[in-house]
């Protein structure tokens, strides 16, 4: 994405469901001391992953904060909006992989106004997708859940279906469009499919069965190496993970930046800059693909590691 | 205002008046060496108030940056430009009334393509705000001084009046408008009232005689509590001087910010922030106002603790 | 131009063509380490300069950046894009030698909707002003290069005189232009001339007999003092480079401030600040030459140092 | 005492005796937190006083360690000895009287090779004192404690004392002395009188009765202004108590200076010190208070003022 | 031994004897840089172990000296002493060994005005011990080297002995004394035995046959837990390493000490601060030992423990 | 001398006797304000020299002190006894040469038990000189200053005399001296002759005429190099005024020691590790030279000059 971020992980070895709130309020503001001297908005800066939230990064926060004397919003991201978290950040995933579709659609030149699209799941990710899509005029004519999948040929009114699922926790049953399972939404035809769910879900046993033309994966992981070769003998085009949902990892890039300025951007403004970002990068991504006749996931490679040794020359190593 | 800035005030006991401008240059060092370590981008940042002034902050900033060994211009706020103050900083309180008075209309749905205004006051606040409204198409139909007020029921000229008061040193006489006295300017029927002038004048004596649908304090508390009660009673709304007023604090906090990138704005940039970020208060003060039924004070008050209370509760007390 | 940095100059003694890579890298990082406590994004930003380029910055950022732990890349300017460095940096010197051009065309009132011009010099700044000023609707009658110069009073094709340099390494023998020698192009008649190659061209041997109505200096000193006088006295307008050559720095400067930011900004975003801040510093200086009947270098030079000299008178000298 | 350290006072408002010690840790970590860029061992330096002791200062040390990320003993004195308190503490105060006590006597000839002392208090001053003073040869004939008060004009055997006392809880019943009341301990005939209980005893109503050649103030502020001038006029020679009871505030400095160059002394090396800076401020106060004629108490306080009126000269008022 | 010091330890996965000195100074020079956040005089401060010496020091000391801007000679103890290391550092282990004998020696009794001794190894350790202990006026009746023992049961001249073997490389052979084997060598007869050598010497095979009273241990583990048991039950007293060869790491302390003050002590300065704190290490062990009756071993250990504890308790859990 | 110093000269170019104390005290701050950043007890350490003074120093101290917001006495040496400078730094240099004066005449078997002695000069180096070795029990046959000198071969009663001169202002008219010229002086017979006024007094005009066995430079420069030659031939031996008179520079460091520890010594100790390392430093030179069969110049060369080398290879070239 050419954000100037590297990235690391840590964590506690602990089970956190067993942890009452103040438990992990201490636990968090221990570990946050014990590390004070890696972290800085120079230096590293958490975000949340599994079993943290916006809470915990408030607390780290507030940790480091009262240890330098002054407020710091930028050594975390992911931070509730009220302290300094950024407009946008719940929806950017989603929001990028709708990007990156309609970027995909334009490089491969899929014909007809409407282009039609397949969602696997209606989380975070897959339901501002679809809404995105949709507004966008394209047709998704499938989506699914943990609990099943619907579908309509003529394209699935998402707006009414977003307020379906909030009142009835599900996507079956919703008025006009048809139940499937899981496994025959991935098999139905369409021009693009957006895996949106778990990993692993496209792989040596499905993957000759799909009838979409572009994978734009909006989950980590859906499309196994063994599943990656066969659809691209079979001529499908795979937008892969590291450069499709990467919109939340930029908006995290954003709220750093907002915070190190003090100066705090509207929706509208986080939007457009993630969509100047997703689309720079998706361009970059299909043109080298197209160029160098490499898959996407290949070309994403390419330009990330190319980018990395590019600099390491530069600077080169001392001391 | 959702800004990320606290509030506190710090002094001198001194009469500044007997200062030659050497003994206030040389206190005013003094007074920053000695709380030096309180200051900072990023801890306490003074701006002029009462018989300080841009040189005031311009030898704060000299003495702090002398210290740490570089220029900070964001140490203080209210710098003369020259030396990285904010281009629309003179005009900003008066602009930001200007911007409420047009949200209140709108919000309250005044009839007709001109509102009629009075403005109280003619001089930083209440000239600016008068120009802006005149130029947005209002009718300011009274504006007073400290010598008498003036009143023509069409609408003043106002940049014709800016010209004459700038000559004269008064409104009064002013070709085309018919003298009153600042009692009678208060009474006078119109859509608004923008009392710009001294504070408690809006009181239990003439609360009852106001012929205005909405007041937007442009001064510090120009409404006594007493009358703030009468006029809720009355049916006229009050936008509260915590909201309209606060232009002059937003365009410190972008000279803060201004200073911190080192990137300057044009006053264009200046004002659109300005209106940006005083339109959405607006906004959410008069539309929980309607919405709550709260009188809009209450509501301004309401969005402000439950911010600070809400961002207390997220960070939590430590240690 | 009003940006918020001073200059000064520093160097090592020694003969770089002397040198393996592998010295002068270790030459530069040692050099770094010995002044390290001077350099800083707040304190001395070094730019490179004659025998220096990306690489030497590169590694002056690399050292300082081991130095304070973390990577720091506003303490050089300069630098390649891939670590740090602005868009819009290499062509930014012609960039605003042309803005100055288009301000100083409209100014003066110069007829005609395709105002001519010569420009001496087809290297990094010429080939740039006479591109932008050629898409600006500008008639290029000549241009030059070490080799000799061409002209054809019709105007040059000047993307195709680009690529047409960039096969055969010269300006002479572009189809449909006529050769000249360097002398007889500066003797050309035209709207403006552009020196934009080596210092002393114009001089009291030729000043006399130049044809053109306006001056604008692209390279550093092209006009000799004796020359200048002369030039005036014909009436010939003189924009100088101190202000015309400016872009170069000025980018230089967008590039701290974005590297401070850590938000890096598109090329167009670029061009545009650059034009906002070479288009204003432009109009004062040539506002201020008719007002006060001053050559344009001196009123640049008026300019410069009454804000240097207001910026001391308000901060004062402490201690 | 010739320290380089100034004094100052800081505290919370709360009832401490209603905190349990959890409370009283968080309170006492908030606290420094709170005042934390005030603190540090070129800064201000917290001892405990009344309320607080050894525990409340680990915790003081821990919380400003952790904060600035590694141990720093000297940010308080009165630690406790395991965690870089000072040895001799504790006794400091009642062993500078007794140095004092003896310079006295040498200084004003008291003749005869056993000089008698009488000791009001037998608390951590007063039992040190008479130890000291007995091991030293004294014969110390008479002690109080708030019970009462013992008299042996013969000298009474103070380590067995000591065994008694802290056996029986008071000084009365002691084998082969009389009891007396406090009353009339003060005014027996002795050489050196040593108050070192409570303020305010030596008063106008009983200064006259007074039958001591010297008094050694242990305790802060025994003597009332009034009986101190009836004492002059008596003859009676007051050593007053910002001299004789600096040992605390005395190994307070040392426990600093150890906790700095984080080399501990050995108790013997702290008594050693101790004597030399006690003696050396004795000798100069008692000196200048026979050469000029002053009370001693005027003498010290002359000493005192001078210094710091010297070192203010020196260094000038800046800015 | 009451020192202000924690311990850890880090190294590079590296076969040093592979290295050039230019790849282990660069390596070195890295290693410091990698981890300098983590040095400094009141962080982390190396000293030399298996594979490096005082030249390793020498480079840390440099590399962090430069990025620190100044010298900082307590970033590391064992560094050489012209660049500030410690006089009496390469004795001190030795040193301490023999304080340690005596101290036993008295506190057991040992009849007799010269006790004898046999020290296993003559390097480092051995020699200095033997040396010490002869000029203490002990009778050192047998020594070793890698190449075998001697033995004299009227004493060896130890100072000859060290002469004899900086010439011929080996202990046997030497003049009056009679060659024995290692093995027999512990097995003597005689007051004292200083396992000086490699860990691992008394094990079960040969405890129940030494014929010691005291064993001094001067290596790292010289005696197997089995065999601990078996010398406790006969009667003969284990002084631990961990108080034994303590007089490196505490020279290593005085080493540090003395760069943080700059002040530098002379060799019998620190010969008689490590006399002062081996000795009252010992005697508080030894006190514990008969008093508790527990094993020297584990009454070292308790002091140490519950010195931990003690200050941990004190300080308590933050945050 | 083995100080952890280096050594450096900054001033101003000023005529610092037309400047007002006013005028003085805020050049002296300016001039410390600018070079801020390369002082501080662990940077750059300035002393007092020609036409600066304990006063400047004190300036000095005070404006870092400011700016650093802590009193910081070890930032300069030099400063007056009350705010941290050093008990004996005003005899030291003459302490030092009579330190020299006593190793040199060990050192070369002078025979007799009362060394007799010439110095010239009576200031501040000559008289203490003077003073202390008459102590010592040498005989001080002859001493100088500006207006003229005295003999006695008996040896003059120096702390009488000085209680002539602090009254009369000038050596001669003493009691049972008889009145010689300078030149006489320098050529009387004497066992050691000290030249404690000013540079170039032994030339080759007067050096083959010298009649004493030794010379001990306090002057800075007192022989020129021709001299020398000629005196080495004679046999005289130089002590070199590096090595003699750097009891100041000693002192100075201790003052710098005293300041970071906090801890000030007495004079007695002061005067007792000014021995010490004088002691040293004489006898390493006067071994080196009767070893080497060097010069005594040479040999104090030799010393220095190698352990910057031995220290340089240690630390190696970094960056």
């Amino acid at each position: 994405m050419g954000l100037p971020y590297g990235g690391a992980k840590g964590g506690i070895r602990v089970e956190p469901w067993n942890l009452t709130p103040g438990e992990n309020e201490r636990l968090t503001r221990r570990y946050t001391s014990e590390i004070i001297n890696l972290l800085g908005p120079d230096k590293d800066i958490p975000a949340p992953d599994m079993y943290t939230n916006e809470q915990t990064m408030a607390w780290i926060m507030d940790t480091y904060s009262i240890n330098v004397g002054h407020t710091v919003p930028s050594v975390v991201t992911g931070k509730p909006v009220s302290i300094g978290g950024s407009f946008g950040r719940t929806e950017a995933t989603g929001r990028g992989v709708a990007y990156c579709v309609r970027r995909a659609v334009n490089h491969y030149g899929i014909k007809g106004d409407a282009p039609s699209v397949v969602v696997q799941g209606f989380g975070n990710v897959g339901s501002v997708t679809a809404k995105l899509l949709h507004q966008a005029g394209f047709k998704v004519v499938g989506v699914s859940d943990v609990y099943g999948a619907i579908y309509n040929p003529k394209g699935l009114d998402i707006p009414r279906l977003i307020a379906y699922v909030s009142e009835m926790g599900k996507v079956q049953g919703f008025n006009g469009s048809q139940d499937l399972d899981n496994k025959a939404l991935l098999e139905l035809p369409c021009d693009v499919l957006v895996p949106a769910a778990l990993g692993g879900q496209i792989t040596n046993l499905n993957a000759d069965k799909l009838q979409c033309k572009i994978i734009v994966e909006g989950a980590n992981g859906p499309t196994t190496p063994e599943a990656d070769v066969i659809l691209h003998d079979k001529g499908v085009i795979v937008v892969p993970d590291i450069l499709a949902n990467a919109g939340g990892v930029t908006v995290s890039y954003f709220e750093w930046v907002q915070g190190m300025m003090h100066l705090f951007w509207t929706e509208d403004e986080v939007n457009q800059r993630l969509e100047q970002i997703m689309g720079r990068a998706c361009d970059q991504v299909l043109e080298l693909s197209t160029k160098s006749k490499l898959r996407p996931r290949m070309a994403a490679l390419r330009i990330g590691v190319s980018r990395i040794a590019e600099a390491k020359r530069l600077r080169g190593l001392y001391p």
